[in-house]
């Protein structure tokens, strides 16, 4: 099959044709092949990247349809790649120099907000940050909220997440449209950006290529639905006993706060120290809490309409002061309480070799799973820090901890995989609740996702991909 | 490739066997073949149905999955079936009387509702308001508001949308996980019921089963989000000047009322008489306006909060009557104004013999894309009256109209085919907003979609149905 498609091309080019075919039509700007300016389109965000043979730029649909022929015809595998902001590797090349790196960095021709359908059409090169300024003109805004400023590609193919999916849903709640291209010998150009709000019409390319990390195809434009941009938030850190009650915090919270609440975020107090001894780092609370909460309510009506969020919020805090639910209480300081939550990461980093997790279960198994997370890091690596923190109000838990620097792999890989089946076998959760899949996480994809899935997927890769040029990860 | 499969089934049992081992193994209540009792399950909810060879019932998704071996073990054809509330016949057999009903009504072993997580578990045969008087028990609601009641399997089948979309979005967007059955000669089943907020790990099955009308498989169980029970509402019937003075008018409301709006219905004015003149029909307004709109806002946050959504909504209203966007409104009444938006369809149905449509379009293509509507009305039968209603919030409009009973049936035909031509061609519309695709509107699906789109339909049906013997449409 893969033969008879490689039909279509029947003289197979060289790479030094390749480059001049490219060069020819696209111009000297989508083309980079020296070794100082390849680099920035070869490191990933968190894990080390690889080695692009080259790197091509396409500045439309119409280009990246083009391109993506041609390399078909030349036989070279390659990596479609955003902003490189991803943590699983998954927009990087290779280590042995095979791989070409298809960038969407300059597919920027159309970024136009319709106010009255309350959407926005942006090809696949721009910033979410870009997105949002563009937004944010007509009262509007993008309210998936990440640490990083992914592009818009990226974001759809790895189906963002972020601390506001409690309340918004991640990219895929809120795609309204998407165009792509294949990795056919034809290049083909599909989806649409036709801004539905509504389309039930069967099959529709967001299936296909939301959240599967550019594994059938390029994204290169996505409609999105945009949301009225809050006037008022209030925000409050809030000291708790432990996570499970952290857990009945959220609930009773959220009988109180209805859909106001945007944010809903764990940090364990040894996250917390973290934060407190890095440069800069903050201390709000006298002595650190074992756990703590970072609540955030919004609303897009402002004080004039006689609501009042922060009155609302410390109303219904101080019943669960009085309950017993909350220790204690730090509001009135957004910047900081954020600023916190936002150092999290690189705090952690900062104390010494980190190893990550991006897990979700249900939240009602979330305190139960954390305590048992908890004890086998206590048993096969006592000496480990865990300084978790996560999306609580979605069962997420980012299980980051720091390590002594000699340890060995084998240990770390043995604690890795227990960590994992916990999640997954025991606790029916996510191995990779926001992170999607890459070459980083590609082992525990395989070992637990179903037959049944992985024979879909086959299917899919052969017939979009069918010569198994695009990507670097295969989901079969 | 399809024979190669039956190879699976070597001995075709007759029916008279298929319908033996049925008996024994499920039990009589499994069974029906009666013509009386059959009927129930032959009728579609607006258009004709046809004739079922016999209806039979499982009562779990084990049952579900032998069930189906047997099916495609005889060789016969299968629909399923959920509540029969749809309206485009895609749950009732043909008229020839060869094919089985699958029914789901039977499916009914689990609907559990998980408060921390937020979310329930419900098998398919239970309604959407069994799923709400458990989920009201807690405080929580599954928002997608229907005239009808269907069965939760139908709704994750048919990606239901209805009245608050605009604030909630359909049900794939509430979807956290579904259990199904492939009709493959093993009715492998497939995906879970984890409730998993966040599960980013490429394919699922919500995106094979949800809004594909069983053409894949059969929808055993659902595992859906669920929201904060609203605790106050306020609800408007506004006189507007015209479609694109509405439009503007949402955007304004909009504005102002934020994340509380969750219905922006439309109502024309012939559609306001067909009401009034209804038998225990409302007259509200003193004169019928040309255009009309219904306004719900609401909220999980309970008067005792100090947010007073009916201040909220009048004091907003007052600003829009004296920038001229609204004529005339009613408030305080929201019982009356819900029942003459629920009696709409009826009450349109019985001016005499009704043409209906379910399009969408962009919001802001809206109103000058009802205009070109009404135009093609006049040209094509001039003496209709269209009585046309909607959900302006998300684009969507129910273009129905009454013709006269004598009417030539290549007429309406022309008129069809000419408002679809319009709606996709011109206005990159939808031809079935919310109701899906079955065999009444098969042929505008195969017209308006894409090669692309088609090829991968027929992929997955070879894949998942390789017999061809599941639903009563071929995506492909």
């Amino acid at each position: 099959m893969s033969a008879h498609k490689e039909s279509h091309h029947p003289i197979s080019r060289s790479p030094e044709d390749l480059m001049k075919r490219l060069l020819a039509s696209l111009g000297p700007l989508a083309l980079i092949t020296q070794p100082f300016d390849k680099q920035a389109y070869e490191m990933g965000a968190r894990h080390a990247g690889g080695v692009a043979r080259a790197v091509v730029r396409p500045a439309s649909a119409e280009e990246m349809s083009w391109t993506i022929k041609e390399l078909l015809a030349a036989r070279v595998h390659f990596v479609a790649q955003g902003a490189v902001t991803g943590l699983v590797s998954g927009a990087t090349p290779t280590q042995d120099g095979s791989q070409w790196v298809l960038s969407t960095q300059r597919l920027r021709d159309v970024l136009e907000v319709d106010v009255i359908n309350r959407s926005a059409t942006v090809a696949a090169g721009f910033r979410l940050s870009d997105l949002n300024k563009a937004a944010a003109e007509h009262g509007l805004t993008f309210p998936i909220d990440l640490g990083s400023d992914p592009s818009i590609g990226g974001m759809v193919a790895t189906n963002t997440g972020g601390a506001r999916l409690l309340r918004y849903g991640g990219v895929r709640e809120n795609l309204l449209d998407v165009q792509g291209v294949l990795a056919t010998p034809e290049g083909t150009q599909v989806g649409g950006a036709r801004g539905l709000w509504k389309n039930n019409t069967g099959l529709s390319w967001k299936q296909l290529l939301c959240g599967t990390f550019g594994a059938f195809g390029v994204v290169t434009r996505a409609t999105v639905k945009l949301h009225p941009l809050q006037k008022q938030t209030a925000t409050a850190l809030l000291a708790v006993e432990s996570s499970a009650m952290a857990m009945q915090l959220l609930c009773a919270l959220e009988a109180d706060l209805g859909e106001f609440v945007s944010a809903f975020e764990g940090i364990s107090g040894a996250a917390l120290d973290a934060v407190a001894n890095h440069p800069g780092g903050s201390v709000l609370f006298p002595h650190t809490p074992r756990y703590a909460v970072l609540i955030e309510i919004s609303s897009a009506i402002g004080l004039e309409s006689g609501l009042n969020l922060e009155s609302l919020l410390i109303h219904a805090m101080e019943k669960q002061l009085n309950n017993g639910l909350i220790l204690d209480a730090i509001v009135g300081k957004p910047e900081q309480i954020w600023r916190i939550r936002h150092s999290l990461s690189e705090a952690v980093q900062g104390l010494g070799r980190m190893i990550a997790f991006d897990l979700a279960v249900k939240r009602s198994s979330f305190a139960l799973f954390r305590d048992r997370c908890l004890e086998v890091v206590a048993k096969q690596v006592p000496s480990a820090l865990v300084c978790d923190f996560g999306h609580l109000g979605d069962g997420g838990v980012h299980l980051n901890m720091v390590v002594p620097q000699d340890i060995e792999a084998a240990r770390i890989d043995e604690l890795r995989d227990e960590i994992y089946d916990l999640t997954v076998l025991e606790y029916d959760g996510s191995f990779s609740a926001e992170h999607g899949v890459g070459p980083y996480n590609l082992k525990w994809y395989q070992r637990y996702l179903d037959d049944a899935t992985k024979d879909w997927a086959h299917l899919l890769h052969f017939h979009f991909d069918p010569n198994a040029k695009l990507g670097n990860i295969r989901l079969d």
